[in-house]
């Protein structure tokens, strides 16, 4: 295979990105036979002897995607797992066991370990999933590193089924969280609900294997941005999404959080991520699932439109 | 379940310990139908709808489980593909895939990066896996995190099987690392068979599957040290074994080792980690596998002896 994007001598981390690093190992990793989907998808599957597994793994790192001062240990053991459970249920399937990697300094309190561990159990606790093993060492800032295997009852949903025709759909809070980090990082504590909302998120697990019975063709949970995610759909599938401003209502607490810091809220919820709703494409025709609703339409062609227009805000979190 | 011991209010990570922790941790957490192996042996193995699927997870910490200035990128990518490998290989099983997770300074060179990934890409090549998902993300120090996912041709071969009769027995080589290790540590780069052991160990990948064929009780990859991993053995099984240190001849490069720096080579291979050798029991009678041969014996009681006396030097390696 060949490198997608040459690397210069010299380049650091930052000067390739994430993305050109991501796609730079993809590209070495040869996928054996017994890898059913491979880099790429919100979720990887392994064929094993009989059946299929689900497995994804996610890293959160101190200061950078949590703060010790902005959420308790059980918060963020809450999110470390709902972040990877919601990979498992964007392809259509349900964790059943989890590994938790972390590192943490000697002078941490062990107490902050504990509580951790209990906000990751309760998570999983919530679709019946297990933490089956995992590994503690020491450095200097706290890594939590998760990896969720799953199962699905029917076949995958990936990023690359979507057709021209399809209806978008979503299914779950969208903005609540990018709302609740920005008044975080103005120094507020409150609306409590969307400062809630960024600290706990509620993915909504059932919607995932309930998607693929109904025959969703693709589906991603929302993680970098809404419009950033249904990029990945468009990219991975080969076609135009249009998503419409106009079916999201702008809730409450979002409208009072825009006013206040003088921001569009429809921004939060365009470039949001981190609520972990579901987006999935359904062929025209199909009856939603509970708790989806068509936000857009899948065309023959390349990119996301929002409105029929270039969306102009931020699209996501970039981490390089 | 019960917390198995007490944590004083205020204690640090350093003052409870890894293994405190760990056995906080697998209290609080229980263990659904779908898990068949959970916290506590070298993998953990979940029940699929159909078949099982072995992992394990762990963790390398720049500076304290690697140096850039001692290892090349390639090396730590084969070490931290290794140790993953050999614990599903200490299980009776082959790995199928692996996940990688990475916490990476924005300064350091992508270069670096690619070389670890292709160190990983061709260690799990060995044993015929892909690595088949991962994670990127900044953060102040490098850290690698892996997990693997691999299939058992028959039922996994646990820490917790031996008997008294039982015999003990070691694939591969020990304390060449250990050795590597003393050597590193005193500014040396010789002798060059012993700095490479501890650079790239090399597991004995069909060992495993073939102990588990073989009819093996128990097995433990030696990754903490020798007297301290058959301890582990002997703790999960409820039984005592001796090792016999006459078993082992000690090669040349240890000697030459243990007599420049002043050291009873014996410590490389009764206190060494991380060659990755298998140790396992078996039936008393039991045609051992190609590469086993005897150091010990199984006996009703508790805990590890060398040569019928309480072991008195290094027996493992602390994170806290």
């Amino acid at each position: 295979m060949t490198s997608p994007t040459p690397i210069a001598a010299g380049a650091t981390v930052a000067d390739v990105g994430e993305f050109g690093l991501i796609a730079e190992l993809t590209a070495r990793f040869e996928q054996g036979t017994a890898v059913y989907v491979g880099p790429g998808d919100d979720g990887a599957v392994l064929r094993t002897p009989k059946g299929h597994v689900v497995v994804s793994t996610d890293l959160l790192v101190e200061n950078r995607h949590f703060r010790r001062d902005w959420a308790s240990a059980t918060d963020v053991g809450h999110r470390a797992a709902a972040q990877n459970l919601s990979d498992v249920n964007a392809m259509g399937g349900r964790t059943t066991g989890l590994t938790v990697g972390l590192v943490l300094p000697a002078d941490l309190p062990a107490q902050w370990v504990l509580d951790l561990a209990d906000g990751i159990a309760a998570e999983a606790g919530l679709v019946g999933a297990s933490v089956i093993g995992g590994d503690i060492t020491r450095g200097s800032e706290v890594v939590i590193a998760v990896t969720v295997l799953g199962e699905c009852a029917v076949a995958p949903v990936l990023r690359s089924g979507a057709g021209a025709g399809d209806v978008l759909a979503i299914c779950g809070r969208q903005g609540w969280a990018a709302a609740g980090l920005a008044v975080l990082g103005r120094g507020f504590r409150s609306p409590r609900a969307v400062v809630e909302a960024h600290q706990r998120p509620e993915p909504p697990y059932d919607a995932g294997p309930a998607a693929a019975q109904a025959g969703a063709t693709s589906m991603i949970d929302v993680s970098d941005g809404l419009v950033a995610d249904v990029g990945h759909i468009a990219t991975s599938s080969g076609v135009a999404i249009d998503v419409w401003s106009t079916a999201f209502t702008i809730d409450e607490p979002l409208t009072a959080v825009g006013a206040a810091l003088g921001v569009d809220p429809m921004q939060f919820v365009l470039g949001g991520g981190e609520d972990h709703p579901l987006v999935a494409t359904f062929p025209a025709g199909t009856t939603l699932p509970d708790g989806f609703r068509q936000i857009g339409t899948v065309a023959a062609g390349a990119g996301v439109t929002v409105d029929g227009e270039a969306y102009a805000g931020e699209t996501g979190w970039t981490h390089f």
